[in-house]
């Protein structure tokens, strides 16, 4: 484990790559954050012009660290949308229109250092895994709800992915059988079409205009791309009691999946997390929990928690570190 | 890996502990079966008589490969019913009226070996892995439906289980939301309560009794208890269109939990067994296909198959000492 192995001090960068921005951190190999950088993803770039961003993203964060490319033990990338996980390829971006990109190829030639590239809920899990709520756990599930509603999972300390995909898709476990809104997926009653951002936005948005969420309509008129997180949080504390049922309702929902979760993988704890959560923490917790109760199995349930995420927009850039630190052998 | 290991030429054993009988058998380090032994299990023997009995069946498979206690290098066994896995307990088995049962430390105690206890459908997931329909694949599910519906997951070479218990319980996710009948877990719209042969049979005894399956009716009359797997095979050949119907629609929930399945650990295989497949095998394959390509994200399902396992009664006592070996670094 010496630090100088290679007569390197390594240091370990995590990049999140996010549909509205990228953030590029450095770690020591205690992983003490030691610089950081942050662009606007943006969504016209090709992916020439992208990939140059996000090369310039990990300089910047780089140089504030005062690291050299010789200090860099790893780079761990986390990215939405469909991956080739054996070449470190993005598939397809649809928000940023990327198709086929290969990304760990070209870093590692920049860099001249392992890359790794991962889904960014399994790199958000890792990361609360290894130093979050979900720290030592024999099995952590992590549900992180927003524009869809993603799940990773990591099971005696290894994520666990498809052969050359991730997977953990709790967004498509079905939770309306037999109907329900089409889903982005192609089949119908997943629960993202019930429970994502998206959908408790839509069911607010009604609220809104019928004009039973006085104080929503407010803030945010009826229009969905208003209905951030932190604006619903603060309607339901303004007193608007819809807002509340809508957001409730979207929880049990993935307490509904998450029992089926529970009763296929028995892990110790799901971490929720996200802005959703994090804007809403206790009715996550409490609904996710009564759900889980209610219809998983008593023996797999016993010293079984549901607790929120505590790395914040942190979680991807440790785990990423951390997944590259793996990934070295570090 | 050397047979001669400790001076002693490795046998492992292999025992399932079935509701109805008990199987020994022992293998030499290649796993080929020197000598078995069966025997009924009475629920009516207290768990020592019981114990006595398994020690018994293990004798004389024993006896019959020639190996002496000094030459086995270790057992494992598959039990039905809640275990404590770290300690090898039976903590309950219904239909053997057992309850807190040291198996691992009795066993250990007479024949001198490391004991594994473990589920009883892991062990045959387990064993289909090493050596049937599963073989060597990164990541097998067994689904088993009987009287329940048992699953069990190999992931990269390890069986998945919980801190304590054995997980994958998939004749528990939910495929009737808000409803359905009430399983013996407690809760509504198991996959068991539509899916296991006992909601088969119950389906197949009233077709019966309505005159719609006249060759069932001749076979069988309308006792639950007579609708064996073969039996409804037949009247299904004899051209009761109704009880094939029956079993497709089971098959087809089993479909509906198996998407889910995949679209949380994306095996690369997923292995269907027991008596109801053993019989009607074509069914349960197609019927579980179709659902996983219809509900289950596509990235996910190629190169996936769906397949029944190939070792019949025999995958219970070679997963379980393949388990075994693997426990002795053997």
């Amino acid at each position: 484990m010496g630090d100088e192995k290679n007569g390197k001090s390594k240091h370990w960068m995590g990049f999140d790559l996010g549909g509205t921005k990228m953030l590029a951190v450095v770690f020591d190999r205690k992983f003490n954050a030691k610089g950081r950088a942050r662009k606007k993803t943006k969504g016209a770039d090709d992916s020439t012009v992208g990939t140059k961003r996000i090369i310039e993203t990990m300089e910047e964060a780089l140089a504030e660290a005062k690291v050299s490319h010789d200090d860099l033990g790893g780079i761990g990338i986390g990215c939405p949308g469909p991956l080739d996980l054996n070449k470190g390829i993005v598939l397809e971006s649809p928000n940023l229109g990327w198709r086929n990109v290969e990304l760990r190829d070209t870093l590692e030639k920049h860099f001249h250092c392992p890359v790794v590239v991962a889904n960014d809920v399994d790199v958000g899990t890792f990361g609360e895994y290894k130093f979050g709520a979900g720290r030592d756990a024999r099995c952590v599930v992590g549900i992180f709800p927003g524009t869809g509603i993603g799940g990773g999972c990591v099971y005696e300390g290894r994520l666990i992915h498809g052969k050359n995909r991730s997977c953990m898709e709790i967004g498509h476990i079905q939770v309306q059988v037999g109907g329900g809104r089409l889903c982005g997926c192609g089949n119908r009653g997943c629960l993202e079409t019930v429970a994502s951002r998206l959908a408790i936005s839509a069911e607010c948005a009604i609220a809104a205009y019928r004009g039973e969420a006085p104080n929503l309509l407010k803030a945010a008129g009826t229009d969905l791309a208003n209905m951030r997180s932190g604006v619903l949080a603060d309607a339901i504390k303004a007193g608007d009691k819809v807002v509340e049922q809508i957001v409730r309702q979207a929880a049990k929902q993935i307490g509904i999946a998450s029992a089926s979760v529970v009763n296929l993988m028995a892990p110790d704890v799901i971490v929720l997390g996200g802005g959703l959560v994090e804007a809403m923490e206790e009715i996550f917790i409490e609904e996710v929990r009564k759900g889980v109760d209610k219809r998983a199995m008593k023996s797999l349930t016993k010293d079984f928690k549901v607790v929120a995420a505590k790395l914040g927009d942190d979680a991807g850039v440790m785990g990423g570190a951390a997944l590259a630190a793996e990934a070295a052998g570090g």
